[in-house]
């Protein structure tokens, strides 16, 4: 049996399909130093398994994979532009390396690699994520400082940024039967579906929390 | 002297102003047990003083605060669809509510107030946020679940949820000139700006961080 909130998110999707950012969503992790970090991925469907995990790709070079290591726990907030509705999804973590254990899972991890476009595989071969970008010359590749007065126009430096190697970005589309070492299926499992409705006079809120290993609450909560 | 990433917010704020929801915004905190959270929030402006932090406001009773209070640390993850550009901003936050002692900011909440709509400040005279909706019967009002067979037919409870009472919602606007103490006006002092920008080949991706009082750095790294 499907949790209460699954047909109230694919009623949504369905209804926001025209707007390709409706497969986008935000999600929070925590850092190993206790900070929030918040970023938005790509929806990639729900885990075939179960039909109610949320299925993300992710680069193991990626900052968020040491805030999951870390601590497995993150949540989405998911607003819906044209219905104006937001899923707040909070849920346990599980990222699914090339190494992983699990056959199932490698196996999702298999065809969600395969379901890709060949833009978005290439990307798992591109240059280290998040790393100073080596195209720019030695100097220029120094951290720039701006509003402290080293430069004489810290500005322009700005406005006209080296451009960075096209070189490392530009690589042969990998094998879709060969999710490459870099590829990382994520997973996240809902543990608590905070759906609230802008639309409506009032707005309406639910707040739906697994109790067992499939038995949802719902309660309706004020706005 | 304004920060680097300053008018390429703006820049973005104005490419996309044909959509509304470009105001919109996701703020992710951690709770008081560790936890990240996440939400939509929308964009209030840049404050007066230093144009840029930003402005969001809040409820005084939204769990939110709470989580603020025990760690002041917030990152916005801000997507704009029109121009498919990300800035994810990490910063301070800092409650402003009716008893705070600074004059300026006191202002800066009172100005916040009076310009927005009425419909936005009834909000704040609105039942307690959160808490379970009053307007359900008794019976209904437990805790309601599902797929654990305690009910005979639990999806209908959740097709038909039953109507919150309208009256706690149903509120004289507030005066403009006078904000209520439940309104708590939320800055973001950015001290961190990460930049990416999924347009161009290869996408770019650049991070500007905040020195000292004023002076900023800024690095271009690979996407």
């Amino acid at each position: 049996m499907l949790p209460p909130w699954r047909s109230l998110l694919s009623s949504a999707l369905h209804r926001n399909r025209s707007e390709p950012h409706s497969r986008y969503f935000q999600l929070a992790t925590v850092t190993p130093e206790g900070y929030p970090s918040n970023r938005t991925v790509v929806f990639r469907g729900f885990l075939e398994d179960d039909h109610s995990s949320l299925k993300i790709i992710t680069d193991i070079r990626s900052a968020k994979i040491q805030d999951i290591e870390r601590q497995a726990i993150g949540e989405i907030c998911w607003y819906f532009t044209k219905t104006r509705e937001q899923f707040r999804i909070q849920g346990v973590l599980r990222l699914v390396k090339a190494q992983d254990e699990d056959a199932d899972l490698l196996k999702a991890r298999k065809i969600t690699w395969h379901n890709l476009s060949d833009a978005a595989r290439s990307q798992f071969a591109w240059a280290d994520p998040g790393q100073p970008a080596t195209g720019e010359g030695k100097k220029d590749a120094e951290t720039r400082r701006h509003g402290d007065g080293e430069n004489g126009n810290p500005t322009q430096n700005f406005v006209n940024p080296p451009a960075i190697d096209k070189s490392a970005f530009d690589v042969e589309p990998p094998d879709p039967n060969l999710p490459l070492d870099t590829f990382c299926l994520l997973l996240l499992v809902p543990q608590k579906v905070d759906h609230l409705q802008l639309r409506g006079d009032p707005q309406q809120r639910c707040i739906y929390q697994l109790q067992t290993d499939t038995a949802w609450s719902s309660q309706l909560v004020n706005p």
